[in-house]
This record gives structure tokens, sequence and C-alpha cells, in this order.
């Protein structure tokens, strides 16, 4: 098959990320826009006037995810495209938006040229993907595919102490029928996404096809030593809970070194009791988020990670409790979806770069029901969940095109 | 001089302990009492009333101190005893609260033994010592000692934004007039506290005369790296604040072993930005304090951490600034009335041993504005600034004893 690439407006694609970008934009720098806050309420009040200005059919489900639909001459299951509309706290322009404004300019370009489409093709700016506030990462995808945990709104909470079951009502989203979000007629789901890590910026390539999405373990370390006044307990009688908690800390960004690319681990929260400049720490607990492509190699700098940890306890005479908050292995998306994203990509003279994405995304979270692919952009020096995430102009554009190209294949021809 | 152990209400001031213990006392163990706080008022209200009972003249000053006071029949200069009021975050029952019972206690039995004395006697509550919410450590002593820095109040808040100026004056005290607290007739200030360290304890030695008070110095550090994905960004591209803070922390806990008891180096608090575990930490700002009984190998362990620091960010290609955010130099209580409380324990049968106070004092604060003396009671187990702070209760008493001893001296003989 020889497809051609797709034409869509470029201008107003731009525009509009710049316009999207406004929404949560933080003095500091950055955009900060977490799901079911104000500027996540103006930034979806914005993207549904999008898809009605492209005479898309809105709706809005009960977690919040906005759905534009085209409904197709043959009916049957929809194709899908989208992205999230949250952040992380001082965030980029492009993480998650990008696949919004690219999915309705692409379906919108599509609609105006060829018209009705022969499958119904919708476009969702997923609610909540981040876990920002709440923890509760990728909530807005898992309530699609059925995946939630039971009363998850409930207990989970910010730290304030107000529940996701709280802030879902604040936004008139009723918890109790988050089972209404559930979608089983959908067929496929493509999402267009920068690649958050320096793979194509390295390699001057322009365009990758993900072919799975890499595992993550995450854990949760408290440990425990014994509070004393700063002035007066000597070094050798403190078994301060900080010191220990710091040599683990610099001991596991060791351990993801040891293991190699694309191994790694991040401490992202650290919490202290009691937090007193004069008082030796008695507590700290702190996250661990560990991740590579092959589950057998995660696997195994987990274990030395808890190695570690439990290694330096011990020399502390400190108690140290490993607790893995989740565990998810590497799931390959769906092979069929990857070959029309190369062959769109070709169309654009780019022969695509097959890669494992390290970073969760919302297509991983849709496999149970949908067949899933996701085409990357390069992120200028890697940068990603900082506001200089970058990707340049004519890479969005092209993106933009391969994809519009690739849903042409999908729904439209 | 031969002079009599002077006696007192054992029961009355063991009871007295344990009632104070229950203002502030918190559901997980220990006490909070914090300054200008709900606890705190009723703290104050507890010891104003135990001082009327003794027929002291009680009044409180402009930053919240409680002075109960007895006339001489010379009238001068004051001599003068007490403690701090208030309590870090889950303190013990004793650290501030036992120099302002036992205080009590001896004027109390001295007046009912001796009648009128011949000094002007006086017991304070000292309303605020330990810095908790507000970071200004020894505001209440240094507002009698004139040493108030400009505005203080104003420019001192809390985590949640709140000034202390504000908490004042939901406590119905005016910050404006701080500086009608300053006293300049305070001849002597005897203070009996515990000893918040382990070496009475280890050494089975049941007082201590304290000679001088150990400098400190606090640092801010401040580590500058920067943000990104935490499963996209490779190890070798990070530049990640909190792996390098975590080395310093723990380089610092080395430089204060190698310096030797009694240095000690104490990181008692951290912040991270952005704190979310799946963002690679780019900025962490933690405390260091950092003390010594010698001034220059005080120094010297301070430098000594600037330069662990340093090089660790120098590494790690990570911005660090260290600011001072306050020094203090060893300061010698005064010798004529360590000569007093020597006799006062010799006269009980104990030949106290003199020590170098490593933690911070009122009776060092108010050393500009009177002859200051401090009496050590010995800690069970070092433990200070924690739930299960205790010392025996024959010492308690014992301590008490002897500060009513050498009360007689100064202002009844």
């Amino acid at each position: 098959m020889t497809a051609a690439l797709v034409e869509i407006d470029e201008r107003r694609l731009l525009r509009r990320l710049d316009e999207l970008a406004q929404r949560g934009v933080v003095p500091g720098g950055g955009i900060t826009r977490v799901a079911y806050t104000p500027a996540w309420v103006a930034a979806t009040e914005l993207v549904s006037a999008w898809m009605r200005d492209a005479s898309f059919l809105v709706r809005r489900d009960a977690v919040g995810n906005v759905w534009g639909r085209v409904e197709g001459s043959r009916g049957g299951r929809a194709i899908v495209t989208g992205s999230h509309i949250d952040t992380v706290r001082s965030g980029g322009a492009l993480d998650g938006a990008l696949g919004i404004v690219a999915g309705i300019e692409a379906l919108a370009s599509l609609v105006a040229r060829y018209g009705r489409p022969k499958r119904i093709v919708e476009c969702v700016a997923i609610a909540e993907h981040e876990g920002t506030r709440f923890g509760t990462a990728g909530y807005a995808a898992r309530a699609v595919a059925d995946r939630l945990e039971t009363d998850e709104a409930l207990h989970a909470h910010d730290a304030d102490g107000t529940t996701l079951a709280d802030a879902l009502r604040a936004v008139s989203l009723e918890p109790a029928n988050a089972a209404s979000a559930v979608r089983r007629d959908i067929d496929a789901f493509v999402e267009l996404h920068v690649e958050q890590g320096p793979v194509l910026d390295d390699a001057n390539e322009r365009l990758a096809v993900v072919t799975a999405i890499g595992g993550n373990t995450q854990l949760e370390v408290v440990v425990t030593g014994e509070p004393g006044d700063a002035a007066s307990t000597t070094m050798e009688r403190r078994r301060d809970a900080l010191v220990g908690a710091a040599e683990m800390i610099a001991a596991i960004a060791g351990a993801a070194r040891d293991a190699g690319a694309p191994g790694v681990a991040t401490v992202g929260e650290v919490a202290i009791e009691p937090a007193q400049p004069n008082v030796v720490p008695a507590l700290v607990r702190f996250t661990v988020d560990a991740r590579h492509a092959d589950d057998a190699r995660r696997a195994g700098l987990v274990t030395e990670i808890e190695k570690r940890c439990k290694a330096i306890g011990h020399a502390g005479e400190l108690t140290v409790a490993v607790r893995r908050v989740r565990e998810r292995n590497t799931l390959s998306l769906n092979a069929r979806i990857a070959e029309v994203l190369r062959r769109a990509s070709r169309a654009s003279g780019v022969e695509p770069r097959d890669v494992v994405s390290v970073a969760g995304h919302d297509a991983q979270l849709l496999a149970p029901v949908a067949q899933t692919g996701m085409l990357f952009l390069p992120s200028i020096g890697g940068r990603s969940h900082r506001p200089d995430e970058a990707t340049a102009a004519e890479d969005v554009v092209l993106g933009t095109r391969v994809l519009a190209t690739a849903l042409h294949e999908l729904a439209f021809a």
C-alpha cells in the first residue's frame, strides 16, 4: 500500500499547543495542571471547545475524560486517538497535551478533506495520568479499561487529606459512577507522545514506533532509627534514620548505574519525622521508582536495591521496611497498529526506529480493552517533566501528519 | 562555709512535673508544647497558679515569660531561677519544665522555712526556647537580654506563613512592646536542667556544674541539579539534586565522626523540589547543625563540612550554596555562681563534675544581663528531645534540693 501523507493546519496546531500551555502556567516557570484542579477544568473546557468547533460530538465521562466523536458510516468499534491532559508539577507544554491537540487536528483535517469516516473515530483528553496529587497514576485510563481498585477514589488522598472522591465531586463528577466510564467498544487506540528521553534526539532521528512499554516497580522504604537532641547525642550513640536513608539513596543510584541503561531508579519523595534542625531524625520514608525495558533485569535491580538498603540499615542499627507499592511488567503494544504507524511514517519519507518506552503511558493502560499503538517524537536533550521540555516545531507537525495518515488508514480508507 | 541541704516537698515536686507533662501531651507519645499555642497557654496558666499558691507576685511580660517574684528585705538586683516552658515536637517531660517546677518548689520551700529573703527572688517560666515553630530559638530569653533582631517577630514565620507577631497577638501579646521585656535588674540566673546527653549517666554521676556552653553553627545547604522524567532520563544524564544531597548528608555525619566527640553535626530538615515519585529532584535544601565544646574545632568541622559538600556537588555537576544561618561561640558561665552550685552539691554529699554543655540554654542567652550558672542532672541513656526522655526521681529531688541550697546562699543567707 502506498499512503499519501495527510495535510493538516500547521499554524492552528502550533497555536493551540501554545494556548493549552497557558492553562496552569506557573510564575516560576512550567505548567502545573493537576487533575481536577481549576487549571485542569480550564484546559478541559478549551479542548472541548476545539472539539465542538470541529463538529465532534463531545461528552465528559464519569472520571472526567473528554471524548470527541465522529460517527462512521460502517459503525462498529471505534478508532481512538488522544493522550492525557494533566501534568506533573512544573511540567512542560507537550507531555500529554501534544497527543490531544494533534489528535483533534488530525481528525478535524481528515473529516474536512475526506468527509464522514467509515469507522467511528474519537479523540480523548484523558483526565488523570501523572498521579501528581493523589498517587493514582493512570486513574482515568484504568477507569476506561475497567482496572480501578475497589473504592480507589475513596482511599486515595492528597497531602492535605482530601480524597480523590472529594476532588471528583468538587468538579461535579460522581466517584460512585466510575464504572460507567468503562469502554468495551474501542477497536484501536493510537497515541502520539514525546519520547521524554534522549534516544531519538541523540541519534538525530525524528520518529519512533513504540513496540513495548517497559515495566516498573514502585517501592516505599521506611527507615526507623531513634530521635535525639542534635546537640548532646554523640555521633556514636545516634541511630540517625536520615543518615541511613541518605546512604541508601546514594546506593540506589549506584545500583541503577551498575544495572546499566535503560535501567533507572529514582528517589523522588522523602519525608522525615520529626523534621527539626535540632532533632536527630527518627524516621524517614522515601519512594523508589525502578524501571528497565527487560522485566528480569528490572527484578534484578529491585532485588539489588532491597539488598543494599537492608545492608545499610543493618550496619546503622536501623529498622528498614521495604514495601512494593506497584509492580508492572513490560507490555508489548499491538503489532498490527505498529505496522500501520510504520507505513504512515514511511509516507513522510522517514523510516521510524522501533523503541521500548521506559516511561508508562495511557496506551499501556488501555491495552486490556483495545489494540494500542504509540508514535514518539524526539525530546530535545531528552528533557521531560520540566518546564524546558521541548520538541522542534517541524517534528510536531511531522508527527501530527503521520498520526493523521495512520488514522486515515485505520478509519477512512 | 558549711551549708545544710535545704528540704523540699518531694511529692508536690514530682506530682507537679506529672501535671505539667499533661499540657501538650500527644496521642502518639510525648509532649508537643510549642510556644504561643493552646497547650502552651494551658501550661503557663498552670505554672502561674502554682506561683500564686506560693504567694509569689505573678506577671506576664510582653513576650509571654511568666515571672513569680518574692520581694527581699534588702532590695537590689534579683536572684532568678527557672527555665523554658515550651518543647520540641514529641519532646519529653523534663527538658525546660524541670527548671520551672523545681524553681517554684525551691523558692516556695525556702520562703516557707526562712521567711522573707534578703534578696529579691524570682522564678521564671521562659516562653520560647526551642524555636520549634518559627525558627526563633531563644526568642524569649533574648528579649529579656535585649538581644532581639529588628522586627524579628514580623519576619519570623511558620511553615504555613503565620508570623511570630500574629502568634503573639493571638495570645494577647503585643510584639511592638517586646522591648518592655528587657531586664537590667537581674543579678544572677541559676538554671536546673537535664543534661540531654550521656556523660553523667555513663559515668554513674548525679550532678554536674556547667562551666561553659559550647558554640554552634547552623548552615542551610541548597543543592541545585536538573529535573527530569524518572522513567526516561538515563542515569548518566541525571543531575539529581537528591542523590547529591544524600551523599552530602552521609559525608557530613562522617566529618563529625572524624572530628571526634563532643563534635556533632545533624541534618534535621530536608525539602525537595519537585517532590514527586516520578520526577528526578531538581533542588534540595537542608539544614546542618554543627557543635563542639571547642570553638576552633567547631570552625574546623564546619569548614570540613563545606569542603565535602562542595566536592560532592562538583563531582555531580550540581550547584551547591552554603549559607551560615547562625554562628555562636562557646560562652563561659559565671565562675562565682558555679562555685555556689559546687558548694550546694557538696552539702548533699555529691562532688559534682564540671561539664561543658553542647546544647544551648537560656542561661547562655541571659548572660549579657546576668551572672548565670547551671546545674545538670543525668539523662537516662542520654535520651533527649524524645518522648522517653527521663531522669530518676531521686535525682530530680536531689537536684531540686541542691538548687534550693544554692538559692539559699545567694538570696537568704
